[in-house]
């Protein structure tokens, strides 16, 4: 195999991880109830519309990060990763949730989708051009890869919330 | 950069990726007692002692995947990844696995870290050489990331037995 087809195919493999794991959240609160998802994963622990919340968040500050334009929902922050879950008492609605996560996929999905090798291993938008001549490995799919695990490891939690088999 | 450096840089995120999940469950599952090990990540559902074997099982279970020699200890596969926790009363010690935890990851470091860039991506054992002609992210890099996911993914439940702060 050529090295530059070797290096499409480590970044292909890289956003397929991605999405598997995005596309198994989405469909596993689409399987949960409302009553679920307001639910805490284990006692006295984060709700399955904090984590919902948390994760819509998450994904939408990767379009800055990544230099793809500006957060589509920048008020999710305060109520979702700035704060923990009991500091909150009053928070949009599972439907209104989906919804902007909906539309932050959409949006993320088609920058993921077109952007280039030699995109994915330039710099993010929180390295300096200084500290990324030192530290190549601090690029977009760095993000990327990094965002898979932080997603990976919520879902673990939120799979709590199904009916124990 | 030139393409084949692309590719090893490639490699290296994705080994750095692996490492960064597999050493902070080692030191989470250190910083629990035994008794936190031994109970439920949350009530009805798996606990600590049971995702420390089924992680040590997976692991273990790297080495003949990717043509790395057998297994260490193949009788972890009945009790944590064949059957579920609630049916096996008896179950290995915490110090126990963690022992066998640390042998296997010893073993599979020192595969993973002299592996060549053209070694990750060829095929691993589960894919036939047919298959793989046709399918090539079928190869050993694709397993560690899958292993990553997984791993982060019960690394999130596992977190559910520190105390709450």
């Amino acid at each position: 195999m050529e090295t530059n087809t070797q290096a499409a195919l480590l970044v292909k493999m890289t956003v397929a991880a991605w999405d598997t794991q995005n596309n198994y959240f989405t469909k596993l609160i689409d399987m949960l109830s409302d009553e679920q998802m307001k639910s805490e994963i284990a006692p006295g622990r984060n709700t399955g519309v904090y984590l919902l919340g948390h994760l819509a968040a998450v994904s939408d500050a990767m379009l800055p990060l990544l230099g793809w334009g500006d957060k589509l929902f920048p008020e999710l922050e305060e109520v979702f990763i700035k704060n923990p879950d009991k500091a909150t008492a009053e928070k949009p609605s599972v439907a209104e949730l989906k919804e902007k996560l909906q539309a932050v996929n959409t949006t993320l999905s088609s920058h993921i989708h077109a952007t280039t090798l030699d995109q994915w291993l330039d710099r993010h938008m929180a390295v300096s051009h200084e500290d990324f001549a030192k530290e190549p490995h601090r690029n977009r799919l760095n993000v990327l890869i990094s965002r898979t695990n932080h997603m990976a490891n919520h879902i673990g939690q939120l799979l709590l919330l199904k009916q124990a088999s």
